[in-house]
């Protein structure tokens, strides 16, 4: 069985503004020292899936973005459109079949973070082996917290490895829960996570996709044929127009009678808004974390970021300040997911004109 | 009697910091339109007290800022050190005496808001009357709200003047009072915000030096004899070095008896923090006021200024926002008056080095 690692670059950049922008999304941009999140994955994943059998699925729009980063046309499939994960790993799933139709895929989004590099590996092995026997792999994660913001993942009967690295039968998925429900899934402990990250055939996933999807695997499969050819951006282009915005996890995943969880027994965070970055870094005694040349003063509970010149605060507390390029944003921290508001509030003082 | 004005120009721009820095105190930044509070004080006495009769007293430190905003080195005195008002005064009495032993002269800070000119000129007209008498004359300025960051004068019986307009006995100068002390003060009608603007015959004023600080005459005298020749400086800065650092409030004013308050008719601000800055611009309805490319979402009674980009508010209250430069301040509104403190926290995190 040869593994391909799928790279998923999508995504807007929004949450992180003004530090990610829709011409640098937060997947780019350098988080966590000097790479960025898109690095630290294609090098987790390299034990596995050397450069040479790695596929990034990234917008047109970042064409020039990767380009800059080093990431070579031949590895990269542009979308012309973003159509959510289930047409991108379609397509991903259709150039792999053509080039190797053995191949057993690994999809991981971009911009997720896990520092534990060797559990990551032994999961992703573990859950390679499940797909080997058919299965369409999921990774669940143990959760830290009742978090509201996840989809959740019933997990059953256990049917590979063992201790903290499980593989288990899937009772079904959940939507995002609200709190108590969250709280009733943690405490049962058999609720994970549902990450984004999977594990499948080719093969598998593209039946999968005839059976769940018709309409959208037929069109796949006329465009497999243009594939090199003068015609393939046209063709790509006619099939993203057809194609529905759909997840994965909707189109198929709950639907799937063939689906199977990995208990991942790594670390994993998708860093989605200021605070889970800031869980990442060591705090003063006052709980703030401060990046860049900031100081603070009577202030507590603050996130700091900036990329130029001196911050001070005084007196604040439970505040996230973003100092990036041209922009600024001071915003109240469990207010800070809300940014895409205050982002259109800009557009329409501005006669439309976007600072994303 | 011929009135010559005094424009004290000192003052580190700590309080306004980062928009005023010490190389660019507040009362030399456009805090209000086109011209600078300096400027604005220099226009308003124009009428009584044209060009000519202009006398700049400023730190030796601000003299390439004093050139380049068009300030002739025959109008200003520098001081060669910092020694507060009493000092500064004296000095400009004695350059005055040497020009014209009958001069009269009014001593304005310059870095005062007065927006009513018309009355203003009246105030200083009914002053200078007094001056004629003989008087010391401070300026009291009906207090709009009980502030205990004002020295205050108590006024007795009317000598000159009427209706809004009126000149005073002085029964006492008060320190900055308590609050329950302010209050009554306030609601006496009696009390009177000690403005730091004044107006003496420059003879009376030395006269007062004589009896209270006549060590420091006797120094100005011996001064004096340099004025003009080759060695003015050397003595301007020995004099300097052994002048007290003392106020004329506490040097002459509370001491001397031919001390006399004019009730002014006119609106008056020293503009002493951000607070009190922002009431003279509009606020949106949320009370924010905000100047620079400002947006904001749920926010209310901010205050944001900012020289560049774009700045938006997410979720946040009562916060002063001040983008200048390298520099960003993000401080609680009751806190600002603290800037102080953080200055010397960020100059003792870097090694002395202040971003003043």
């Amino acid at each position: 069985m040869r593994l391909y690692a799928v790279i998923l670059c999508g995504g807007r950049g929004e949450r992180f503004w003004p530090k990610s922008r829709r011409g640098l999304p937060k997947q780019f941009i350098r988080l966590f020292g000097p790479k960025s999140l898109t690095e630290q994955t294609s090098e987790r994943i390299a034990p596995l899936c050397p450069a040479g059998r790695q596929l990034f699925v990234a917008p047109a729009e970042f064409s020039g973005l990767m380009r800059r980063a080093g990431y070579r046309r031949q590895n990269v499939i542009y979308e012309p459109a973003g159509r959510n994960t289930a047409p991108a790993i379609g397509l991903a799933a259709a150039c792999l079949h053509r080039r190797d139709p053995e191949a057993t895929m690994v999809v991981l989004p971009a911009d997720h973070l896990i520092e534990d590099r060797r559990a990551f590996l032994a999961a992703v092995r573990l859950a390679a082996g499940l797909a080997g026997s058919g299965k369409l792999v999921t990774f669940g994660v143990m959760p830290t917290r009742p978090d509201t913001g996840y989809g959740y993942v019933q997990v059953g009967k256990r049917i590979a490895g063992r201790g903290r690295l499980t593989g288990h039968d899937v009772l079904g998925f959940r939507e995002k829960p609200d709190s108590a429900t969250a709280k009733r899934y943690v405490a049962s402990g058999d609720y994970l996570w549902n990450s984004g990250m999977f594990v499948w055939r080719v093969a598998d996933i593209l039946e999968a996709f005839r059976r769940f999807m018709p309409g959208f695997l037929a069109a796949l499969a006329r465009f497999g044929r243009h594939i090199g050819g003068s015609s393939e951006q046209a063709e790509l282009a006619r099939l993203y127009r057809a194609a529905p915005s759909i997840s994965i996890d909707y189109a198929v995943m709950e639907k799937a009678d063939n689906v199977a969880a990995v208990r991942a027994g790594f670390d994993w965070d998708d860093v989605g808004s200021w605070p889970a970055l800031a869980r990442h870094f060591p705090a003063d005694r006052q709980g703030n974390v401060l990046r860049g040349d900031c100081f603070a003063l009577d202030s507590t509970r603050c996130i700091v970021d900036s990329d130029q010149g001196v911050v001070g605060l005084l007196g604040v507390s439970d505040l996230v300040v973003v100092r990036s390029g041209d922009a600024l944003l001071v915003a109240r921290a469990p207010d800070v997911g809300r940014v895409k508001e205050l982002l259109k509030l800009m557009a329409a003082g501005r006669g439309g004109r976007s600072y994303l």
